[in-house]
């Protein structure tokens, strides 16, 4: 599935920066937004605590151990672990991976009680990520405890934590079906405490993305602390949420590779990254290592036993494949007509396919030009017409193509017809329209 | 990939409705607001348009058809296809598909040129999608029109459509690019032309969901006729997108099977169901076949050669499968704790994994239960440990945790402990937190 695996498409250098210096021209600068962190955002990168979660992970201490330090080169921010309180193994790789000496801060995420607490701060992390569940729903079937004794724990638990020195954060679980005001309450009573990052967790990922915005911005006018969020992908909103979290005033954002966590998991690390440069492209590629992506990714799908998914952001094989006669025509002018994102900035590279009834002459003009071969345009349309009859019929690799091309070109060499514009005009072949 | 392939999880029957009354549990009342659509949205399924420009597809006469069936009985609104210009077996195809008698309306989509709508309104359709490239990049570097062209050519079309009595929709390209003065004029004059639908489409991905919010609104108090989104995923937004465009009053959503189109495609058909059912389960599951959703996933995702990917909303293996062990305890209390959807009504069954180390002793209490095995609370807790042990060690299967929990009752059974519940307590084994 990786680009080079595609045969029937015709690969295209990718343009210098200067194609696309007007990728995002817009004709409206935007309008400041001083509640807005989108250009000053900070990654927490949970592949080794939620990921673990997810329902093929099993990550031994040597696995560990490779993705910190590559998450660490990456340049994410945070690194967040397994409750050392999991299992004893959970323990050791903890304190291992504090010590490998990483510029990114560990935090390691426990529940809302000392008993865990206490271990949590032996390991050597930099920070605790405290979490306990408000939702009428996980105090009645999870916990069982009531908003008064949630209280009591927080402010005990991050008091502890701070006399050790160490950062806090303290998160709601299923923020979004908690009570607005008990949750509102809390997160002004651990801030007073002095905690360094409130957490809004989408827990169930039933949360909209200006639902979000909402009670991110309510939040921010309350507590004088960080806000992190944590959103899960049950409905396709992950990374929605997270961004318009950051345009809300959150500081923060839980990511995993490949968005790997409970069930169908949370906001992908790619997919954060595809969102945000189109955002801040300076912000993002000073700061993280984008062309080291897919490396990442790869690695993680190996551990976990999954296949990248077709369709993955930046990475999927299809990310910056162009078809439609249309496109293909637009994207051979200037790139930026239908890319977003340049190819290059993740060490990728862009495919326009000519191989198929959509195709349109401008594409295959291209690969005319690649197999080394001239023609004029109307010889390239008379050509475009074969290859489009032959893909109605069947689908057609690159190699059907190139041979259709080859032999109209040896015709032409052999009637002396080659390198002559002078031929009756050809109808243009069709292009699909797109949108 | 398949739910049943997953051994080392532990089937739980899903509970009946009852058990998901209160999933959606909220403790505030959603502020009505007479703008939003989502309990009135119709869909343009376009996996036979879209998708055919996705990299792999390449649909035959046969597999075309079976996927318009498909997707008719699933409950779409609307069908789209290929426009009938783009190639010869393209204009056969759609006629043989206007000639099923479908429920589901039929449309083909085409440039804004009167020779493309002539040769689409002889097919047998019930309408046209047209389309033109409004943004600043597509005229300069596509099509090359300026804006008096384009609305002169949109009229002239839109009424020849009219007057052939079929449906017809005029659509902006690249809309979040394109000036919005422009814009807001050429939609309001083809408004009063006549159109049935404007649409809206973000063909490079690049907008935002308060971005979309924003122009539908804005859009809505200019043309009284029905709004079409369009929405492609590149940063990730494109269900947020659409969500969002219906809150503001949109109508028609457009959605391919898996999401597959240009580059990593559009707004997911099941993606879409995902995030509808949360909104509104009563119109989602009356309106369409749902558990129909993972065959028609199948037979498209087979068509075109890909897997389907493993974090896949509703579909993918892992959709409904729990693991830390906090998540398992409450769903097995209350699956709404921990889902948001129910599986059931999409035909799905939900997992809850036991045989790892982040694993809690109410799913291995589960799991003894399934078994025909019968302990008190104190020695499942004892055997939870020994599971957890091992799977700290190396990745367990099911029969690996079977092994231990049988080898653990008959030695239970040897010494006459059984179903006692008078021993020394046993401290409770951790569980892993989550949010």
């Amino acid at each position: 599935m990786s680009p080079s695996a595609d045969v029937s498409a015709a690969s295209l250098p990718t343009s210098g920066s200067q194609g696309h210096t007007t990728r995002n021209t817009n004709p409206y600068q935007p309008v400041g937004d001083f509640l807005s962190n989108v250009s000053r955002f900070k990654i927490i990168e949970s592949t080794l605590r939620e990921g673990e979660q997810f329902a093929n992970a099993f990550f031994d201490t040597e696995t560990k151990i490779k993705i910190a330090r590559a998450l660490d080169d990456f340049g994410v921010d945070y690194i967040e672990l397994t409750s050392p309180a999991a299992s004893e193994q959970s323990r050791q790789d903890c304190e291992a991976i504090c010590k490998l000496g990483l510029k990114a801060k560990i935090l390691t995420h426990v529940r809302c009680t000392m008993a865990d607490a206490k271990i949590a701060v032996e390991t050597g992390v930099d920070g605790l990520d405290v979490v306990i569940g408000t939702s009428h729903m996980l105090r009645e079937f999870s916990h069982g405890k009531d908003m008064e004794y949630i209280t009591k724990s927080a402010i005990e638990v991050i008091n502890f934590v701070k006399s050790k020195g160490l950062e806090v954060r303290f998160s709601s679980e299923d923020s979004f079906r908690s009570d607005l005001v008990d949750l509102l309450a809390l997160y002004r009573t651990v801030d007073k405490v002095g905690v360094n990052r409130v957490g809004i967790a989408d827990t169930v990922g039933c949360a909209s993305p200006r639902q979000v915005y909402d009670l991110v911005r309510t939040l921010r006018g309350v507590v004088s602390c960080d806000i992190e969020v944590h959103m899960h992908n049950d409905t396709g909103c992950a990374i929605s949420n997270a961004f318009c979290a950051l345009e809300a005033g959150a500081t923060h954002v839980d990511v995993s590779v490949l968005g790997i966590g409970e069930r169908n998991g949370i906001t992908p690390l790619g997919g954060l990254m595809a969102r945000m440069i189109v955002q801040d492209r300076e912000y993002v590629t000073k700061k993280y290592k984008l062309h080291k992506l897919k490396e990442i990714e790869d690695m993680v799908a190996e551990a976990v036993q999954v296949n990248t998914p077709f369709n993955n952001y930046i990475t999927g094989f299809c990310a910056f494949t162009h078809k439609a006669g249309i496109h293909a025509k637009a994207i051979l002018n200037n790139p930026s007509t239908y890319e977003i994102i340049d190819p290059a900035d993740f060490g990728m590279t862009r495919y326009v396919h000519f191989a198929s009834r959509l195709t349109g002459w401008n594409a295959v003009k291209t690969r005319v030009g690649q197999l080394g071969l001239a023609m004029s345009d109307d010889q390239v349309k008379l050509v475009t017409s074969k290859i489009k009859a032959l893909a109605d019929v069947r689908p057609i690799a690159i190699d059907d193509a190139d041979s259709i091309i080859r032999s109209f070109h040896l015709t032409l060499e052999k009637n002396g017809e080659l390198s002559t514009n002078g031929d009756a005009p050809v109808e243009a072949q069709p292009e699909v329209a797109a949108n």
